[in-house]
């Protein structure tokens, strides 16, 4: 799998013509090395490619694992006498490189200074639009990541009691995940009642009373790829109105799976994610609800947020490979929020659920 | 407190004559609201700060929460029509702004080529000489934090047995955290026998044995602020190259403080970082050990790693009101690591330690 993400970086290089790509995302190192070691407490390793070469830089710490885990990539050590800059600068020299890609939506200004100074001729490169297709190997580890999701889902419905916390809810959950050795892919989102109206709700302090409603957002990381599902439960029996509401969020984000059929039979190959965003978008409307807050879905992969994005002003055209999120919501302030969230990805020019908790209404 | 913080940022301003700041980064944005509802999976918020206002750029997802928590700031709601970029040339041109400070060390280069756009003077403002110099509300957070890393710490040296694993000991450690209220500050570290020796370590699915070495590096976030902390334990009989390197790092560190107390009399108020550092790192090396492969310390706050840096090259002054970490360690490749980490405050022109667990050799 990392030599074909590698081999699909040389093939960006040559079409942007460039000679090498500076890489400097913690993602984006992952993707492309498989390792995992690197934190984001700071800036911690480098990669430069070129046609031929692999270079990876970093400190002291983490030259051990390095030396072990990457055969296939030269190791240079930083260390205060040898800082990043330095090195770079001899690869530049070494490697003849006169125009590199740099990822400028991670390089920092402060950190360009110093690039600038040991290469003039720099322009930005994205791995975007590589990752945004999966290989097949990649949405197997995200269908594991949502069957572990799955897994905790029917867990802790099962474990939810009155006059239990937001968080003793979430702690438990995230035990769960933790259990089967994965970790969690975000911080889990728990909001009773009309908390679930704020879609970014933080977790917080509040009691389960009866009839509640329960809005659980959480996400598995395993194996380095990521997770996402939201389910919104009952505790106890749901009103008139927020069984409406309910049933339209469902049926919005089922208008949104039939369209892309429909669209995919008719347009052959490719869907564009803004039709898809829009028709869910104004199903809700035309159901006297507000719009969306968010977009209706984002992709997912190493990272939770992705391209593409299902959005109104998406550009993005959904195609074989793309792994989303369609998560239709309504939010009434200081009442109530509902939103559903799955995964799909599109294999042979068809939808394919990743998550498979149920998604009809459910009263504990 | 936090109308100390936003006071302490416009006398900045006022010094490094700005008109106004941009404030992007996430410890920076908890640091002068106090809020900490945005999670770092994308760029969520961005403040302006001016000597008279305080504005919040956030999107819907965020909204109802500012606008409840956040009084003293006005908010700018983020949407499709209303793109951040926007907003702020709306700010620049209502408020006259013609200096803007902005943070190089968090701007992407692709973010600073839209700022550029409307505004055309900007240049690097830090908070970090700010956030370096804690007020005492704040170092009484990291005691809390600290202490709960106590109590965890005498909780899992009593769940060790024979077999368990790293990741089941890490599990279970910050399962305990967690049981407090609290968060982990990173990914905990567990490292036994020669896996210690790797300073950064990948907690793992090693069996625990017989007279290995266990290396445990955790840390926690408790109301925002980190504590971290390491110890070396021994499950068994620690061999007597194992001594010997234990007492050895444990000496160093006990120097290391000592030659604060010394300097901090001598020159009645400040220590360079530098000459800390260099104490510990001599006497290792002295002893016929490597040197260590990482700065003696750190600073800690809203993040794990601030300033100041305890390391060779360090240009820092350790002064009232710094948190830092103490943490030298000898690493024998494939054979054992030792590091011993403790936090500190600078309180009344003396070194106060924040961590209390037993530091004196532990046989399990």
């Amino acid at each position: 799998m990392i030599n074909d993400h590698l081999a699909e970086l040389k093939k960006l290089l040559k079409q942007e013509d460039l000679d090498a790509a500076l890489i400097s995302s913690l993602p984006n190192i992952i993707h492309l090395t498989g390792f995992s070691h690197f934190t984001d407490i700071e800036r911690e390793a480098y990669l430069v490619i070129t046609q031929k070469k692999h270079y990876i830089f970093t400190d002291a710490r983490y030259a051990h694992a390095v030396k072990t885990n990457l055969k296939n990539f030269e190791l240079l050590e930083i260390s205060l006498h040898q800082p990043f800059i330095k090195l770079l600068e001899k690869i530049i020299a070494e490697e003849n490189i006169t125009q590199m890609g740099i990822e400028e939506d991670n390089i920092t200004v402060a950190e360009h200074k110093k690039i600038e100074t040991v290469i003039k001729k720099s322009k930005h490169f994205d791995l975007k639009q590589i990752r945004i297709i999966k290989h097949d190997e990649e949405i197997t580890k995200i269908k594991n990541a949502c069957e572990i999701g799955d897994k905790a889902f029917s867990y802790i419905f099962k474990q939810i009691k009155l006059e239990m916390t937001e968080k003793e809810i979430a702690f438990l959950l995230e035990t769960f995940i933790k259990k089967q050795g994965a970790q969690t892919s975000f911080d889990t989102i728990v909001a009773f009642g009309p908390n679930a109206a704020v879609p970014h709700h933080k977790t917080g302090d509040k009691k389960l009373k009866k009839n509640d409603l329960i809005l659980l957002d959480f996400g598995v990381k395993y194996e380095n790829y990521c997770s996402d599902m939201t389910r919104t439960v009952f505790f106890g029996k749901a009103n008139v109105e927020q069984k409406k509401v309910y049933e339209i969020v469902l049926a919005a984000q089922k208008l949104a799976i039939e369209q892309f059929s429909n669209l995919a039979i008719k347009q052959s190959k490719t869907v564009n994610a803004a039709d898809i965003d829009k028709v869910a978008r104004s199903y809700i409307i035309s159901q006297g609800f507000p719009s969306i807050p968010h977009s209706l879905g984002h992709g997912i992969g190493l990272q939770v947020h992705e391209v593409p994005s299902l959005s109104p002003n998406s550009k993005s055209v959904l195609s074989e490979g793309m792994v989303f999120s369609i998560e239709p919501g309504i939010y009434l302030p200081d009442n109530l929020g509902v939103r559903i969230e799955d995964l799909f990805a599109i294999q042979n020019n068809k939808l394919i659920q990743l998550t498979k908790s149920p998604s009809s209404l459910i009263e504990l």
